[in-house]
């Protein structure tokens, strides 16, 4: 069984890769009857070097994604991991030559196909009299003796596209820019690690690992790598790479000491997380620091993959001042990632928190009157959470370790649901300094709540009684009382996203709530409403047993199972019935 | 068993991930304290809008990598798929509010956790008297029906980072943004697709697929989708998926038809290849034009990802003049693509390549005398390869279907190897007319090699002949041709990457080379230093049998299996044998 797929044929794959990324980026077109993209304003580029590259298919964004002011003027790709035709390569340095560049210069990967078919249509272009040169780039860093073919060419061309093309758009010619790239492909190396191999289009996977191997030193053709080591933590894993790269004893080590300067890139090769990418990121830079390096700069993302392999690579690349300056020169291709141009070794990764605690602020001037009541308030929730989780012996819905049916955990639900906040609650009354306002008060509870209750009901009970706190800064009246009903229950709806009838906590809030307008009148009667209201609320939460759930997590099951009132609408209207028996009281 | 992952811990994962991008991106710095990001250069932004987002972690980059100018202010991060804490929302908030922002938005994508603690965290900041104001994005066009908890939010959330930002930089007030990003909100879309499922680190795959099914309509948590339909092209799919975002009849529908202008996003959720994002690409282009939908930008790559999952969404949003420019609008954020200002749709796409043949330019002021031979070389090489071909009845590397032992293939082979070029020989000498020099003959047979020979062993000879041919443009004299092999020999090293003694055709051309250094001296003899040449060459060819292969793909074989001449080696010297006798006779 070949792997699946995301294609329109087998054959086809390479050439609608780059139709894509040509139509997607108006700075690139194809040249035709041809697998080549070029900048779409050659003819800006009189007087210039071009630099062309490529290879296989599938190490996408590499290289088409590189093509761009400031780095590659084209590539030439080839079927998914195999050398492009020679004619190709020709078309492409003709048509840049045509365009009035001075000469090219051929990006070649160190690979034998590559190397023969860009050598010799650079030898063909040279015998037609333009000007060609060719660098040849092996950064692998995997193998520890000399192989007669060189070390590979990986992740670190891209970082000579880059090089390259910030030399070419300053005007540097054909031979001092060869010359330099030579050097800088000398002062790299790379190192790849994968979970797992990747599959040609049409193919079945290249290698196989056990559930718990990775494969260390691979290439980005889906060839197995040097060594095959049992996963081990991401640390593990790269202090291991960074070892094996740097290594002298390995012929093709990257000579990074303590006191190097370095580019680090982070290459996903194509299927592993960017999550995990980060991780393995921020195991690089606290691996290369820990050894002394400085990074003065890094580079995360996806450069050259292997399809969709999940793996990563690493690149370090030893830097100067006047190299830097060309990793930072500008570029408009568009899979070279926004770097901002500033060491990452030696700057502060952190910023100390506001330490100051949040505390409501009352407006100095609140007017209207406190009702004798509010400092009662604490005790009344306190008695309130108490009756709300004694009150229906089945479904509740309030508290830690959310449960539907209490019946399952029998008589002590009660005790554990409200225990940690009951607790919370009497030690703060207990120890704290009194609030000095219903406004405080409403919100020291919401803190409280947020921290002991947890789960979606937590969470809405916090914003009710943060947003019913806000009306009581000015004034502390019964309409002020009545309002701050409203703006608890409207922030329940908004973030909630519930309407009444949804059967919710909010079916009996709301139904108090209606009640509780007629505080608002003049001489209003705080307990006689309050009354009408709770049994409003007990009424509507009875009235829940026969509603559909609209939301919450009662939505989730079918209708058919919720034949009892929902826990949370019976628990809110308990939670009224005991304010109003204690300010009875 | 769960699924290999590169982390450190499964509870370290979301902090490790978030503490590398910071690490590796000066413009980003972490709240002491919390899972915060939040840009560098905090205190440059008195008096301007902030912008803070996040989430669940698990959708890198999202959000932390569009941290920057013109972008977000800060992200907070929850656990993998998991709503951020309330505290560290608001930790956040009042952080970029101590630096002097004037206001801040909340961009949440719609889910009931992060509305309700985004929420949560809104109201104790506006209590606090921050003036804080959120968004909810819901851009999901998967469900057809209306569900009460509104449209997910999928990656369009980050074209919302975008305007919003560009917004905020403008200087644009909270109230104003908060506004204008509603609108933008509600003009836009989102559908995923994907191969596979996904993993939450320490968990199993969250859904299973059969081999030949895909999933549609999924959401980013690694949750199942709307259809499970059988794997189809890449362009039935994109079709499929454009019908159902499209479709007036769905709710969540965008509703782009003929004549809209659309931001198309094309997103990799996260473990699908490069290749094949491209190939979608292509495809939705091609299928929103045929809609005659005009495509104003393209946004090609991660922007919203599910951990590792295997497919991609694409999201229309659609744009006028004046949105447009904010999505134009410059930003320092490292996710965030370089991407041309210049329209998609209505561009020419392709150019044409180069009609001109390629001609080798001989120098008009060639001196030195023509060999009398010269024009005989075309039937000298048809000779030669035939020659090669019987020359040794086992071992043969020359032609179209490398074989490395003959013997298998009966006594056909040498009809197999050189039919093709043969033909091409002759057919040219029929037919075209005959070279101006030298240097033309050598290049023209060295194009007709690289058309009809192929592999390793055509490339190579295609070097040999085009480098051989440039000594040859200036002088035809016996030191020109002298000189000529000379270039052909540093070439086919220069590429070929061998050296003599390596077991290739290299031993004997190199043994010839050596010998026709006498064709420099005043006087030499052409056909006396040939035939010694000659009988150098097949000397060094017998003598590979006792070489270790050090380049080529005899270098994959072990030793011992490598009794015999290697096939290249000998046929090289049987040509050069061929060519001796021609000119002979």
């Amino acid at each position: 069984m070949t792997s699946k797929k995301l294609i329109n044929s087998v054959a086809g794959c390479a050439d609608d890769a780059l139709a894509g990324l040509v139509a997607c980026n108006p700075n690139l077109q194809l040249l035709q009857g041809h697998r080549v993209a070029l900048r779409s304003d050659l003819d800006s580029l009189k007087g210039r070097v071009a630099l062309l590259s490529g290879g296989g298919s599938g190490h996408e964004p590499a290289h088409a994604g590189f093509i761009g002011k400031g780095m590659l003027t084209g590539v030439i790709a080839g079927a998914v991991f195999t050398s492009p035709a020679v004619g190709s390569i020709l078309a492409a340095i003709r048509a840049v030559a045509q365009a009035g560049t001075v000469g090219t210069l051929l990006i070649v990967k160190n690979y034998t196909g590559d190397r023969l078919n860009f050598g010799l249509a650079r030898e063909q272009a040279r015998a037609a009299g333009i000007p060609v040169e060719m660098v040849v780039i092996g950064d692998d860093s995997a193998f520890t003796v000399l192989k007669k073919a060189g070390r590979r060419g990986l992740c670190g061309t891209v970082l000579i596209h880059k090089v390259a093309g910030a030399l070419a758009e300053a005007g540097v010619g054909l031979e001092e820019i060869t010359e330099r790239v030579n050097m800088v492909a000398k002062a790299m190396g790379t190192l790849g690690v994968s979970l797992s191999s990747c599959s040609v289009p049409g193919s079945r996977p290249t290698f196989e690992l056990a559930a718990d191997e990775v494969e260390l030193g691979l290439g980005i053709h889906g060839e197995a790598g040097v060594h095959r080591i049992k996963i081990a933590t991401a640390d593990k894993i790269v202090t291991l790479m960074l070892d094996h790269m740097t290594n002298s004893s390995n012929v093709s080590h990257v000579p990074v000491k303590a006191g190097s300067s370095v580019v680090l890139m982070v290459n996903n090769l194509g299927g592993l997380s960017f999550l995990e990418l980060g991780i393995i990121a921020d195991a690089a830079v606290r691996s290369l620091e820990g050894r002394g390096v400085k990074i003065a700069r890094s580079l995360v993302g996806t450069f050259m993959s292997a399809l969709e392999m999940p793996g990563l690579s690493l690149t370090l690349l030893l830097v100067d001042e006047p190299l830097l300056k060309l990793i930072d020169a500008e570029t408009t291709a568009s899979a070279w990632p926004n770097t901002p141009k500033v060491s990452v070794t030696g700057r502060k990764r952190s910023r100390a928190a506001p330490t100051e605690p949040l505390e409501a602020r009352d407006s100095t001037a609140a007017g209207g009157t406190k009702p004798h009541c509010w400092r009662r308030w604490p005790r009344v929730l306190a008695r309130a959470l108490e009756a709300s989780s004694r009150a229906h012996s089945c479904c509740l819905a309030v508290g830690p370790g959310y449960v539907l049916g209490s019946r399952q955990m029998g008589g002590r639900v009660s005790e554990f649901l409200t225990t940690p906040l009951l607790a919370a609650i009497q030690g703060w009354l207990k120890e704290g300094p009194p609030p000095a306002s219903p406004a405080q008060l409403l919100s020291k509870l919401s803190l409280l709540l947020l921290e002991k209750m947890g789960g979606s009901s937590g969470a809405l009970y916090g914003l009710f009684l943060t947003a019913a706190a806000q009306p009581l800064k000015a004034k502390t009246d019964l309409p002020a009382w009545s309002a701050a009903m409203d703006a608890g229950l409207e922030a329940m709806q908004k973030y909630g996203k519930a309407a009444p009838g949804d059967r919710t906590m909010l079916d009996s809030l709301w139904a108090a709530g209606q009640e509780l307008q007629a505080w608002k009148s003049p001489k209003a009667d705080l307990l006689q409403i309050l009354t009408k209201a709770v049994k409003s609320a007990e009424a509507a939460a009875q009235a829940t047993k026969n509603m559909e759930a609209g939301a919450g997590r009662a939505s989730y099951i079918s209708s058919a199972r919720l034949d009892q009132p929902d826990p949370g609408a019976v628990a809110a209207a308990a939670i009224l019935r005991a304010i109003l028996e204690v300010l009875q009281s």
